[in-house]
């Protein structure tokens, strides 16, 4: 007999009938012999017609009073999964996240746990009960209510496992599990059965949507084996733990990649020590992330330097840039915003060097630029032009053997939290 | 400056643009120079669809995740009322029932209120804050989460008067006050400017479903000075509150009636003691609500008696006398569906002997026979047939001096909580 916690989101309960198969589901892993703790998140669309309601009362509503809002979404699904699980003769019991034990601090919105007092939850389970849990929300010292923001129902589902010690954690999506690649894209993509927390934090930090980087953080820190499955079958999925056990001999788990990539550039600054502290720190005092950063040589006292910004804050950042030109006397700013970045991700490539300049290689071969470079430990991105993206993830898929003949499972939409 | 506590109920806030109304009407009370705490329904029909929806998964809902479900109704009610106060400029907070100190029972579903904290709410006071308060719901001691049942929202804004020793509790609803009779059957009602505890008490009782008779009793223990209002004009309203103040020289305040009404009759029944307690002792256990009950003359060592269920019941409390044959050996139980209750009420009848003789007397000289009836200190009620009911209730309106001139305004649907 195992402690399950099984996460739901708002896809696979997003009407009365997913409910009812998803109380099956659990009854399943119940009949299994298994005990159960299940996180759901608000059914569908649910969230963004309350948040529709609001703006149409008052253009920016106080976060306090959005979290007051917005945690009933997920307070419907545990109230009706629980009288689903009723409904099929099981015993269940459903919390809101200030009841399971959720305390966080203050910042209403995206609030961070302080920590989890998961008594009423054990008690609940001693009695024989599926506990079912609001995803995304707690409550801070003061009684207020607060939800997590994005990614919330996740770390709600690693949190709880941690602190009731749960043997496994899965998280039911309206995918098979973590794939090689897009299976839109590379129809050759091939599930992983195995995939090492770095791996996956890498993947989600590239635009993965299947798990939330935050969530991820979370499970490495607490050592939670987390399985990331379907909810609309009852294939395998992709565990996710501690790279010790990976597959032998994989360098590249998987390829990523992400279209919300634009660049700036800046040309002609002079080369004076301070120059980024002042560009960078500027762009992030006005809220603008940077990604990738690229300087090149020094001439003549001048540099050219260039830097990645999400597309859809391109328009914001070239305005701060533009600002600064009365302190900075730049010769010219450029932009590109027909691009995309793309990863290959895997734990294997520490010991393997040569890694990233087989990824050059490959792209060369097929005849493409490749723009701006960035390396970590585990991972080579490299930017080229939008229009190459389908080519160049076939060709490091295929170069990398990651190729499976399987047809890849693709589901729904993707969840929201 | 007075501190008010104003009640909304769902039709009020149904949707967004009466929620924007209401917003305005609260800011308006604030401009007067007074401190506001709001109590809020669900919005129109959101209780009905969430009780659908579990009615889905499980035709018998457990009642412990009824509560759960039912109170995101008004959770939500107070999160936008609050986003709309802060949108027109004002500083709100909106407070489930938990947090603004409602401890309860564990009668899921119909719980009693044990003990108000109010501490939250007089702390957001003193801060300047205009207070939301969800209504109709509360925690037990163990933290979990009730509601109070049929009346409950207009019962915790009485509650919470009472608890933070408001001036007045404001009844906002979709008509303009308590009325002398129903303004749809007898067009010269007219709006009563005063009413005592008492006499709200009978009405409420009686069927007037303006305020619910448990809200009622809860201002009259506490002495809460209660005024039933329109939230769509600013019409004066009619307060409740003791009866020393009352209007000099009236007799009776209004005439009710009750259309869920049926006689059983069972006929032939031994006179020996205790067959009554044995009839409605059986009836109580299998929840039929008995109301009025007459015994006719004993001839021969038997009995007649005959009393009114609610008509709904009917069928239901047939069986259980039909099953009681053996142990009661009656000659016949008879039955009648098709009738009408109506009542006077008035705190003067205690110093007028002969009121009750001048109902009857108006009665039949309209030619209707009186099939029931039933007296309290403020009160006489006569079953009749209800094909006389608008006849009736316009004589003895007119017979007790209450026609007026105006025109009565009657709003739309009635509120539920």
């Amino acid at each position: 007999m195992s402690l399950y916690v099984m996460k739901f989101g708002g896809s696979s309960v997003g009407d009365i009938e997913r409910m009812k198969r998803v109380a099956g589901r659990i009854a399943d892993k119940q009949d299994e012999g298994h005990r159960c703790v299940v996180v759901v998140s608000a059914m569908g669309d649910t969230t963004d017609e309350l948040i529709d309601q609001a703006k149409q009362l008052n253009g920016q509503p106080p976060a306090r009073e959005m979290d007051m809002l917005m945690t009933t979404g997920e307070q419907i699904s545990v109230a009706l999964l629980s009288i689903a699980m009723s409904g099929i003769g099981r015993s269940a019991v459903s919390y809101t996240g200030w009841q399971a034990g959720f305390r966080t601090d203050e910042t209403h919105g995206r609030a961070r746990i302080n920590d989890i007092d998961p008594r009423r939850v054990l008690e609940s389970l001693e009695r024989g009960q599926i506990v079912i849990v609001a995803g995304f929300q707690g409550m801070t010292v003061d009684g207020e209510i607060t939800t997590l923001g994005r990614g919330g129902s996740d770390t709600t589902a690693v949190a709880l496992a941690a602190a009731i010690q749960a043997d496994v954690c899965e998280i039911y999506t309206d995918v098979d599990g973590i794939y090689s690649t897009d299976p839109r894209i590379v129809k050759t993509a091939r599930k992983l059965n195995e995939i090492s927390y770095d791996e996956m934090l890498e993947l989600a930090n590239l635009g993965a949507a299947v798990l939330h980087p935050r969530a991820v953080e979370y499970a490495k820190r607490y050592q939670v084996k987390l399985v990331v499955r379907s909810s609309f079958n009852h294939n395998e999925g992709t565990v996710v733990k501690e790279e010790a056990s990976m597959e032998q001999g994989v360098v590249v788990s998987g390829i990523a990649y992400d279209k919300n990539v634009a660049r700036i550039s800046i040309l002609g600054v002079p080369d004076v020590p301070g120059v980024l502290a002042q560009v960078f720190g500027k762009l992030a005092g006005e809220g603008v992330d940077v990604d990738i950063i690229v300087q090149s040589g020094v001439q003549d006292g001048k540099a050219d330097f260039s830097f990645t910004v999400a597309l859809s804050e391109l328009a914001h950042a070239k305005k701060v840039i533009e600002g600064l030109h009365s302190e900075l006397p730049y010769r010219e700013v450029t932009s590109e915003d027909n691009l995309v970045k793309v990863s290959i991700v895997g734990a294997g490539m520490v010991s393997h060097p040569g890694v990233a300049a087989q990824m050059f290689d490959v792209i060369s071969k097929e005849g493409v630029s490749i723009k701006m470079v960035s390396t970590s430990e585990i991972k080579v991105s490299c930017v080229i032009e939008s229009g190459n993206l389908q080519k160049i993830i076939q060709a490091l898929h295929t170069a990398y053997n990651l190729d499976t003949e399987e047809q890849a499972f693709v589901g729904g939409p993707k969840d929201r939290r």
